[in-house]
């Protein structure tokens, strides 16, 4: 089993009017020193062992779903998980 | 100035009706060996350093704004940026 882990965020060129929204909060709240605030999606997947390589089947599954990849960029992380006894 | 990646995904007791929603379009795209998935929100903030402990601002952050910590639980990875010449 894999446990997956994916980030999506706004493009650099894409306005992110909720991330300035929460970092004016955050101003507002004494946190003075942030300089900048993004706000993404987060997915935490469990896949199962298969014989298709994983890394192909995440970033498909992005490309297709998780991610508007007009507007959007992907990382993501795989962890082999140990087998449960 | 640091980098802090923030992840907010539910607690275990609380239902996840998007992340289900998911699954189920990934299992009809034909990714069958996808087991489960959580849907969360990811931060990227930059941080300006000060003499504050950075770990306990973020934490506050997170307690105060970022998660709702009735529902949510959260997790944040902390780098510190190279300084920009």
């Amino acid at each position: 089993m894999y446990l997956v882990k994916v980030t999506v965020t706004y493009k650099e060129s894409i306005l992110d009017p909720k991330g300035e929204a929460i970092n004016d909060a955050l101003q507002r709240l004494g946190y003075r020193d942030v300089q900048s605030v993004e706000l993404g999606k987060y997915f935490e997947l469990r896949i199962a062992k298969s014989d298709r390589p994983i890394a192909e089947q995440v970033a498909e599954m992005c490309d297709r779903l998780l991610a508007n990849v007009n507007m959007e960029t992907y990382d993501y992380e795989i962890t082999e998980m140990e087998a449960q006894s």
